[in-house]
């Protein structure tokens, strides 16, 4: 059986349970940044990696430094799913002969100026040769507060959802130069208890029913009231993907209080609530299945999807 | 320019400057890990990330398990260098749909035993597809004592030089089931002042002149001291690298009292005296050109020396 035949979650569902875990986990894979208990002091470690690959999330034509910008990003977006603060990030570029040394400068402009943008240090890396496409490789560590992390796992029948930003149509461009939303995400737990967070990569229908699923809740959501991009519909929404912003979950007697405050901080970026938790689970995991399974022709199209 | 015309060390050179620091490296790119300083304790970070790539480390015919151990202990070695102790390790894995299942499991496996043997958690990683050859990228965090971390720099005039175990010939099948010299680097420093560490997988022609220029002094060798692997030749020790053995200097005071203690700890491995540092820095760097000229011959059959 190769990996198309098998797909990626039961290949994962396979690896898992098999890794090597010791003591000072919190949380390893599977969340969208490992938690570990460093030795001493009262923050935990995050660490994270993300790559991008040339004819899968790129191709020759796109500006090399905003592939540089986004393979930068895309971890720290999961920083920002988990309220930590990335400090330091180690870099692997696998690349062909072949290929300008002004183009690797283009994608090392692009890596530094997104980790500058957050105080993030890169502190190291590799390089590797390869006769194939390309491969930009980011792992970043960093820090949390014990108190302000926030899992997948928290969400409550009955907590709000809400949305930064607007979703939908990212692949026109927005996908190459967002910028993740760590401030927001550091005040949110500065001034709120968030239940459950994580950042929308793969688009509302899947990473909602992710958050859904890890939380053991149902959800509804009031289609008409998501938040979108100029030109998008709420197809684009739902199944588009790459949107990087955050969807959490906070108590009900919180929301207004943090709609408020939430406008006088940040007055540009719009905040949503678009549903709730509920306490259908296991019939809610099959609402947005229309929309996932033409979100999923959209990504096989665009080989997102990589192993179905 | 493409990077064959420019060649990797002027790549790196170009683009180390431009990397983005910000406060609480204390050691970043271009020594074996990046040494970090968390946000509390007496502890440092150690971070390094290392990658094996298909038809330049390993091909179809390698067994996979072995490319997993190998891809999770290229890092560790780092670690030994530095005498720091790994704990975290994230995995990215680039891989065509077509792979077999099969064969990323064999990969996965090789991966958690070399993970397992030195107690470093799988905290997470990382999966995408590629339309070409697998990439494994393992980066791995851990920490040291402020007191026990061992630079390149360290070295001095009069130091003599050590190496553990024997050199050359690992390409017949030790660089895949090597295991890195951690416990030995941890019991180095722990009693003993170690000035300078490196870990041999350039080969000694290239990784001896690259801690003598990191600690500004020269070299001196004796050649017939070196200890050689079975079937190995001088040649072979100084040009085929992979032997992932640990090359240190430390003061001549020490050097008895080490090779007695080390005899009592590790009867098993050998400890070579070969050498020590001298002051003709300069003049030095050219000792081994010749035999670097033949490792690089050697390198570029193989496909490891990666932009030349």
């Amino acid at each position: 059986m190769n990996l198309r035949q098998l797909g990626e979650d039961r290949l994962l569902a396979r690896l898992l349970p098999s890794l090597s875990i010791h003591h000072g986990v919190i949380a390893g894979a599977g969340d969208d940044c490992a938690v570990t208990k460093p030795p001493r002091g009262k923050n935990l470690l995050l660490l994270k990696t993300d790559c991008v690959v040339e004819k899968i999330h790129f191709d020759a034509t796109t500006d090399p430094v905003l592939v540089g910008w986004k393979a930068m990003m895309r971890p720290l977006s999961d920083f920002a799913a988990m309220s930590g603060g990335p400090q330091f990030a180690l870099i692997t570029l696998v690349v062909s002969p072949q290929r300008s040394s002004q183009w690797v400068k283009k994608i090392y402009r692009g890596l530094n100026c997104a980790a500058a943008r957050f105080g993030v240090s890169v502190v190291g890396g590799e390089t590797s040769s390869t006769r194939g496409p390309a491969v930009i490789s980011v792992s970043v560590s960093g820090f949390v507060e014990k108190n302000r992390w926030v899992s997948r796992n928290g969400g409550k029948a009955g907590d709000d959802l809400f949305v930064t930003g607007r979703l939908g149509g990212s692949l026109r461009g927005k996908h190459l130069w967002f910028v993740p939303r760590i401030e927001e995400s550091r005040w949110l737990t500065k001034n709120f208890s968030i239940r459950a967070m994580i950042d929308l990569s793969d688009g509302l229908g899947a990473d909602l029913p992710r958050l859904a699923r890890a939380s053991k809740v149902g959800f509804q959501i009031n289609m008409e009231d998501l938040p979108l991009n100029r030109g998008a519909k709420i197809d684009n929404a739902i199944s588009d993907g790459e949107d990087y912003e955050l969807l959490f979950a906070i108590s009900p007697r919180d929301s207004d209080r943090l709609e408020k405050s939430w406008k006088r901080k940040f007055p540009r970026l719009p905040l949503t609530r678009i549903g709730r938790f509920n306490s259908k689970f296991e019939m809610q995991n099959a609402v947005l299945s229309e929309a996932r399974r033409s979100r999923m022709d959209w990504k096989l199209h665009r080989g997102y999807l990589h192993f179905q």
